[in-house]
This record gives C-alpha cells, sequence and structure tokens, in this order.
C-alpha cells in the first residue's frame, strides 16, 4: 500500500477512442505491478533499459512482474544520448524479431530520456504498433519526456528528426529512482520543472523561487510537488493540443536555441536539460529585446537557473553556426525560424518573425566570451 | 476535363478528427494537377519515386506542377523489393533534411507498393509526421498498398515487420501509368484483385472470371472496373477496422503463406503478387481440408488464377522452414499461427487454431514436387 500516490491523467478523447492515460507519481511504485498489470494485454512484456538503469532497477521490477506471472524478455541498451540514433533503435527491432515478440507484447521503456523516446518509437513501429508502458527513472523523463507521447531519434543531421506521436497506456513515476540519478541530471530535470512555471504558472514559478535549494537537496515531498505539478501542466497542454498544431509547440521555450547547442557541442557533451536552461535565457533575452519582459524579469529568470546549478551561458560559436543548425527545428515554415517567447513570467507565445538583427545582439550577449 | 474519372471515398472519422481521404481513378489524371492542389498545405512537395518510374512519369507531374507554383525536389531511389529497408529510407530521410523539408511539406509517393510504403513511411515519422500523396503507378498499389494507410519496410528477420499506420490526404491513380507496366507486374496486380472478390464479393468473383481475359489483355474500361471495386471493397473494410483489429485482417487471405514464400526465395525473386497467388491457392487448399470449401470452389479458384497466368503451385520447400517463416506473421498469437480461411467464394473468415497435422498436409499438398 502506498498512501502518498498521486495520480495524474492525460485525456485523450477522439471519437469512440479513448486514448487516456494516468500518470502514477510516488515512492516505492516500482515493485507494485498492480499498477502495471491492468495495461497489459498479454502476460508477456519485453523490457528495454541501458547498461546503468537495468543494473538498479530491473530485476526487482522484473521479479514483481514474475510474481504476478508475467514473463519478460530484457533488452539493454548502452547508456547516453550520443546512442539515440538508428543502430540502437535496430537492436530493439531486432531483439522483438529474435525473441518473437507479438502485436499485443507490451514494451516497458525503464531508464531516462534516450530509452523512453527509443522504446517509444520502437513500440509505435514495431508491428505498427504494439503497447507502450513508460516507467522514468530520471527526473527529465519523469516531468517530461514519458509525457506526451513524443518518441524518436537523432540523425547525424539533427535532433528529434526522426520520431512518431505514440502515446503510452500508463506512465509509472517512482521518485524513490531518484535517489541513484547523479546531480547533475537531477539539475538537467529541474531545467524543464522551471519551464512549466514560466510558460504557464508564475505561482508554481514562485514556489520553485522559493523551494529550490528543497529540490536540489532531493527533498521528497519537494520533488512530489514539483513532479505533479509539471505533470499536471504538460498533461493539461497535450491533452488540447496532442499532435502540436498550436498551445503544445509552447513547451519548446529555449529547445529552438537548446537543440543548436546541443548538436554544436555533439549530442551527449551538454546534457539536454542544460542546453534547455542556457537555451531559455536565450528566449528570454529574446524576449526582453523584443520588450515583451523588462531587466528585472530577465535577472529573475538568470538567478533561479543559477540557483539550480544550471548553465546560463550559451557556448561560444559562430552566430551563422547558430543560425544554421537553428534553421533544422522543426518549427521552422517557409525557412522562417520561429521562438517561443516570454510575454512574462507565467506567460509564453509563439512568435511570427524575429527581425535577424535582434536574434543575432541575442546570441552575442548570451555566449560565453571565450 | 475528364468525364469518366471514379472517386471512391475512404471514411475515416474519429471525433472532431476527420482523416478521409479521395481516391481518384481515371485516365489522364497525372497532369491533372486540380486534383492534388487542394491537399498541399505549401508550396513544396517532395516527389519520391525511382529508377524506372522516375524516367516515365516524374518530368511530366513536376511540370503540371510548376505551372501551379508548386516547387518539388525529387527524390529517386533504386528500383525493386529488395530496397525497402532501412538503408533505403535513410536516403529519403537524409534528402529531406539535406533539402530543409518542413512540417507542411507534402511527401508524393510516384511509383508502385514499394515506393508508396517506403515513402509513406517517411513522411509518417519525418519531423513526426508530415503530410503525404500516393499517387501509385501500378495495379497493385493502385488496388491494394496505397489505399489504407499501411506503410513500412522489410527487416532482415521478417517482412513489413517495421512500419506504421499512416493515412494520406489523396491518392490518385492514373490507369494511363499501367499502359508502362510489364505484363508479369500487371498480373501479380490481378492477384489481389481476385482476393476482393473471394473475401467480399462473389459478383465481383463472378465478373472477373467472365472478364479476366480482357483485363490481361489491358482493356482499359475493365482495368478501371476492377481497380474501382477493389478500392471500394478496401475503403469500406479499412473504414470499418483502420488499425486492423478485426475485419481488416481478412484482407490477409493468402498473406500468411505469401510471406513465407517471399521470404523464403529472397524479397524480390517472385513478385508479392504472385507469392500471394500461390498463397491463397494454399489458404484455399487449408479451406477444403477443414471443410469449409468443397473441391469445386477450390477449382475455380484455382483455374482463375491460372487464367491470369498466375502460379498456383508453392516453391518447394521443407515444411518446417515454412513453419519458421509463418510464425513470423503479425497475425500470431501467444505463438499461435492464425490463417484466412474461405467459408465459400465471397466469405472469408479468421481461423483460431488450425491441427498442425492438417497443416503440414495442406503445404505438401501445394508445392512443387521437385
Amino acid at each position: 500500500m502506498n498512501n502518498s500516490m498521486q495520480t495524474v491523467r492525460v485525456e485523450l478523447h477522439s471519437g469512440d477512442e479513448d486514448r487516456s492515460y494516468p500518470i502514477h507519481i510516488g515512492k516505492g511504485l516500482l515493485a507494485q505491478t498492480d499498477l502495471l498489470l491492468p495495461h497489459l494485454p498479454q502476460k508477456r512484456v519485453a523490457i528495454v533499459t541501458n547498461t546503468t538503469v537495468g543494473p538498479l532497477y530491473l530485476a526487482l521490477l522484473r521479479t514483481a512482474l514474475e510474481g504476478q506471472g508475467i514473463a519478460s524478455i530484457e533488452i539493454t541498451l548502452p547508456d547516453g544520448e550520443d546512442h539515440k540514433n538508428g543502430q540502437t533503435l535496430n537492436l530493439i527491432y531486432e531483439a522483438l524479431l529474435a525473441q518473437r515478440c507479438e502485436r499485443k507484447t507490451t514494451l516497458i521503456a525503464l531508464g531516462g530520456g534516450v530509452i523512453g523516446d527509443l522504446t517509444g518509437f520502437a513500440a509505435a513501429t514495431y508491428l505498427r504498433g504494439v503497447p507502450f508502458v513508460q516507467i522514468p527513472t530520471t527526473l527529465l523523463a519523469q516531468v517530461d519526456s514519458s509525457v506526451g507521447g513524443k518518441t524518436g531519434i537523432n540523425h547525424p543531421l539533427g535532433k528529434n528528426m526522426i520520431g512518431a506521436f505514440y502515446q503510452p497506456r500508463v506512465v509509472i513515476a517512482d521518485s524513490d529512482t531518484l535517489n541513484t540519478l547523479p546531480d547533475r541530471e537531477l539539475r538537467a530535470g529541474i531545467a524543464e520543472v522551471i519551464k512549466y512555471g514560466l510558460i504557464r504558472d508564475v505561482q508554481f514559478f514562485e514556489w520553485l523561487e522559493l523551494n529550490m535549494i528543497r529540490l536540489v537537496a532531493r527533498d521528497p515531498d519537494a520533488l512530489n510537488t514539483a513532479i505533479r505539478r509539471s505533470c499536471e501542466i504538460k498533461a493539461e497542454i497535450v491533452a488540447a493540443d496532442e499532435r502540436e498544431g498550436g498551445v503544445r509547440s509552447l513547451l519548446n521555450l529555449g529547445h529552438t536555441f537548446g537543440h543548436a547547442i546541443e548538436n554544436a557541442m555533439g549530442y551527449g557533451v551538454w546534457l539536454h536539460g542544460e542546453a534547455v536552461a542556457a537555451g531559455i535565457i536565450m528566449a528570454a533575452e529574446l524576449s526582453r529585446r523584443l520588450k515583451l519582459i523588462n531587466e528585472y524579469d530577465l535577472e529573475r529568470i538568470r538567478r533561479i537557473f543559477q540557483l539550480a546549478g544550471l548553465p546560463i551561458v550559451a557556448p561560444k560559436f559562430l552566430s551563422e553556426d547558430y543560425f544554421s543548425l537553428m534553421k533544422l527545428d522543426k518549427k521552422v515554415e517557409e525557412g522562417r525560424m520561429r521562438f517561443i517567447l516570454l510575454n512574462k513570467i507565467g506567460k509564453a507565445m509563439m512568435s511570427h518573425e524575429v527581425p535577424t538583427s535582434i536574434l543575432t545582439e541575442t546570441l552575442v550577449t548570451c555566449m560565453a566570451n571565450e
């Protein structure tokens, strides 16, 4: 029994079809197979994990499943963003085919964002789609990538360029798994938590300003509150716009810049959350230059990322290199870049066109001097 | 103007979302860009074709589009089923990324089933989904693969193992493109046409018995009638069951056997339609042994395939090899193979379990003696 468990629902209805699903958040959920069982159409699952997370949590999960008569096969991948590619995806396909996994065999992602994105895309495309469950074990995955159905892989020419929208049947976020998360990764996850406050909820942002020290120190109550509120905000947005035709793109605050940083540095050198932190500072600087927010807002934003121990200065590259990488962004339309900007803390908007001169000034201001 | 054009609609509604689309069938439609324009969200498209079809029809299509102010990029792939794989898919991704194709850039498949399946899967997964149009140029693609949204690629361990359900915005079946189709490919397409009569429409089957000579001789009216009726039957079935939870699987008559033949021979040695023809004879033989149809029915089925110049004898392999390949079928559930059987000519059903002995006898009866 776990009295502290909380559940957020992602509501996705279209006509007769109901693809809504619960996100369960709390301590010690990994062994609570009763959360998982109702979502498994077959007494066989394939668990995809990596060489870091596997040794920590795989045996616990498999034993719990076995106790309920669920057989599992194990697919362990190398760890890291630089493995989120077609070759690693093919390792999953090969294992599924070799083990004769079927249309009703559920794929379970046990790990961080890379495992979730890879496994989700494999689930979306293996036999044209099999059931999928997310068990995120990093803060970033618990508050962001496991919710909302974005799956995919990187291409040498750009991040997340190949993928699908494919929703899980259930998400199980066990905050106990964060105990083994390195500090740097915890902080990277906090970048996305701050983002939710910035784009949608000034009160949550203020709560984060007051509780950042507790979060960084892994206070369990503070973490569970941050995870729950982040999931609620993401669930609301995804329910309103599953395929990113409109409001969902606001979740990309800082990501056009951030993806360019990740790509320029080489995937995995900066963590995604670190690149997003610096990218949000750039988006905030751009918003200030467009007179949407003022210097004081910008300073508050800088301060909260600093408090979280996240980078607030972008790595130095030629502006043209940034431009060229930002033009790979999926929001580009008719060759024009579009950015998510802040109207104020707690409210984001999509830009139409931004003058190149202002963009260049923003890049120069935000880059490290050397 | 084209007075003889006919339009079949695939009705796909789910709630507010309407993914229904038209299939336009007739002569000389390739240059009629008014059929295409309403479905293009951007004045830029990427046309995917192959080295056989490109030289015949690409210039005509591009010139017609240009006349309407639509810019197009060209992606020409090698021809053949053995290229329906991850490497060729990656050629499409690379070209789309290199040319900065965006979320609103439409992908147009100009070619047969392989081009349609590859391009559709690229459209389903590039930037998590871009608009897609099918211009099928083989009979097989016009009556089958271009309709219904099945897309995908082969894996060394099995055919069509990786893919997605992804619907086109419009299908344009120009029967003039069949003029350049080799005889062998025309006959392969007729296998799927016969299948529609067998599973769903005894009157259409009888019409085919009477008109097979005209079809094989490429009588334009006979061809257009066969294409239209085939598309109508497929559209009805897809509308009822888009993701193959039930009735749609009846379209797989002969395909469990057929896929095993294709795989055992090596992809591309037998054409898909040829393997399906022999596979349908095997399914019919199995149905007879299960006392669902009688010897007279079986003889009629053999005769119509023979009239179409299609193989009615399966290649010789060990039964165990057939079993092992058939177990890769996507219909396998809990390790049990399931088959589409005939109750009578014009009515198909899904089998539950078939005794191994009857299956073995069926294989032995249907295989070539040497």
